[in-house]
């Protein structure tokens, strides 16, 4: 059972407003054996003083041991099960990308290839070709016509693009065309379903007519088709809780995945100040704001353990300005940990701390990895994390009676 | 969805070792109000310098509450639903005594009884006759012949044995013989559908040879049949975590678990120090290694707290010797609780330590039922240590993009 089966019966409308601050990647490790990690090495005294009102714990994105990716990292957070909820990987591109998907529309993600003159694969990706050069490439395939499809291609960056057909009768069910090796022809567009032999058929004359405009250039003469997938069908934060909400995010991804679950898209922030500047002036419209910060998350990735510190000291200092604003809950947490030692996402509990004033706080004064582990929420799955900020936020009834 | 719908397509083969030393019933209770627990008595500065550099928790075998036996204990540890893959009575009893199953084979565990002139039984389990006395009983049934069915015939204890059919078109949902009662006679072994049809005429077939051939013996002159199971079907390690695994155990239970998940056995080890042998010769030749010490459930089940200490600082002696193969990831755990207090399995969360680069070690520099509450892997079900040891392994990918 899921937890929106709750959510949509309880849900209550006080007008009272919840922040979900989600520091991307925000969980770390130390550098070396006893040393600290990034965020128990960063001065957060803003962050502390919030401890000290709050609650915290550690969530878990997907289940124990496993490490999530931006889509099912936020989808947990969003409170949508994100082993039943799953992206397909052209949706998700496209959604990267902030291609706005519509009902009914099958996203591919693309790569340029090259082939000899039997048509076999010699490079499945095109020997990684720039963005610059493969940019005008792809845009050059939008000549590619088909009665009753509508077609978009949109470049994404070296030798990924992304293809979405959209029209009547389409579904994604259709196997890769990436045959994974090289030396052999790239495979048809195949139907795994009734429902999809429409989109086969008009990917196999997409690739008819790509291969004849793309003939003859010297890094890219083919593409592949991997991971068709029609646009998700999430319900609606509006639908399973009630929710007017906003997204307040810097990178077209984050945009995407709050898109999917009917988020509404406001500002145009480049850096968190000008974020909560959005947020300030949009404090009447909406219910409900997901603020999306990058740089724990990409300074993680880097391995640069002190600009994750920085990063994470920027995020700290701008807390009293959100806080100033009143939210009967606020938020921080992470879609995921990212530690710097790793250098990539990670399968580790992520801090997560909740200020309301009704929350039970408990005894910690500092926010951290250490501290979460005993903190008052324990160790708990990210997808209840909102069921948990509803009630916090007084927007929840009993259930049962 | 079970964890393994993740683990299969997310496993990654970096050539790093696993250790898992699970230490049979593990947890334990204080004797008295106010005392230390088995462990928390032993003395083991080789656990607490690992508890130093690794991350404990409280291992949930199954569900909180349930006690569980070795099967779904080790089921559990293994990473398999304990719930889900349920190993039917007769081929645990089979697996249990050494005996390997193969595809279709029907196990069914007996008990001796006797019955009076009418028929009608008298004693259910034959005045529980000694193993000594019911041992040629046994074999004396191997004279039973059906065509086309290969029948086994194992003694077990006291009056329990094992019967095994094997041939083709034989089921294992048969209802048991065994009427819960003296007074009336044993029940015919009924098919409870159609697969298992076969399998209940032979059974009946079986049934009238033994009568015949136990007919007048004073301690046991006929036998009930119960729990008839068909081998239980489990995906290997090697399928669902990529894992070329091996099993290093004594007793003949814990060699049959590891063999229902695609362990090889291997080695003749009788203590821990011969295991840790057998562990160091073949430790290029697989990439997981189960490693089983049994008595400290052993010890525990006798209700003598003492000597489950001295077992306690037995494998506390030999940890260095494994750490010093330098695994990946090295987990001390246990497949339950088996506190001297109650002298049984229990329901106690186990204390589980996981050490490996990237754990995120926890404050704790000591390892006990006291210490693994707050420890940073916090309450989990046992069902996702496996998930956490690939992760830790650098074995596992990350899931979505």
């Amino acid at each position: 059972m899921d937890i929106h089966t709750l959510t949509r019966d309880l849900n209550l409308d006080n007008g009272s407003k919840i922040v979900m601050l989600v520091a991307d990647g925000l969980g770390g490790l130390p550098m070396s054996p006893g040393g600290l990690t990034e965020l128990e090495t960063a001065k957060t005294p803003n962050l502390d003083q919030l401890a000290t009102r709050g609650v915290q714990g550690a969530s878990i994105p997907v289940k124990p041991g496993i490490a999530p990716g931006s889509g099912p990292g936020h989808l947990g957070l969003f409170g949508y099960d994100p082993l039943k909820y799953l992206i397909g990987r052209g949706a998700l591109e496209a959604t990267g990308i902030g291609f706005e998907l519509q009902e009914g529309d099958v996203a591919i993600r693309c790569n340029f290839c090259t082939i000899d003159d039997q048509g076999r694969i010699t490079d499945r990706r095109a020997g990684r070709i720039s963005s610059e050069e493969s940019a005008p490439l792809a845009i050059s395939l939008r000549q590619v016509k088909i009665p009753g499809v509508e077609i978009f291609v949109e470049p994404v960056k070296e030798h990924r693009f992304v293809v979405v057909f959209r029209g009547p009768g389409l579904a994604g069910n259709v196997a890769d065309t990436d045959p994974q090796k090289t030396g052999v022809a790239p495979l048809a567009p195949v139907a795994l379903d009734a429902a999809s032999a429409k989109t086969a058929e008009v990917a196999k004359e997409f690739l008819r007519q790509a291969k004849a405009l793309l003939a003859g250039h010297p890094k890219a003469n083919f593409h592949t088709m991997r991971g068709f997938a029609s646009k998700p069908s999430l319900p609606s934060y509006k639908e399973v809780y009630g929710l007017k909400a906003a997204a307040i995010a810097v990178y077209p991804m984050y945009k995407g995945l709050a898109r999917l679950v009917g988020m509404d898209i406001i500002g145009s922030a480049q850096t968190l100040a000008e974020q909560i500047d959005v947020l300030r002036d949009n404090w009447e419209k909406y219910d409900f704001f997901f603020i999306h910060f990058k740089y724990t998350d990409s300074t993680g990735e880097d391995g640069n353990f002190d600009e994750k510190v920085a990063r994470i000291e920027e995020l700290d200092s701008l807390m009293p300005a959100i806080d100033k604003l009143g939210p009967a809950v606020l938020i921080v947490t992470g879609d995921h940990s990212t530690p710097s030692y790793l250098k990539s996402h990670s399968w580790h509990p992520v801090p997560t701390l909740l200020v309301s004033d009704c929350c039970r706080p408990d005894p910690h004064k500092t926010f951290n990895e250490t501290t979460c582990i005993t903190g008052g929420l324990g160790q708990f799955e990210a997808q209840y994390l909102m069921a948990l900020a509803l009630s916090n936020a007084g927007r929840m009834g009993k259930f049962g009676a």
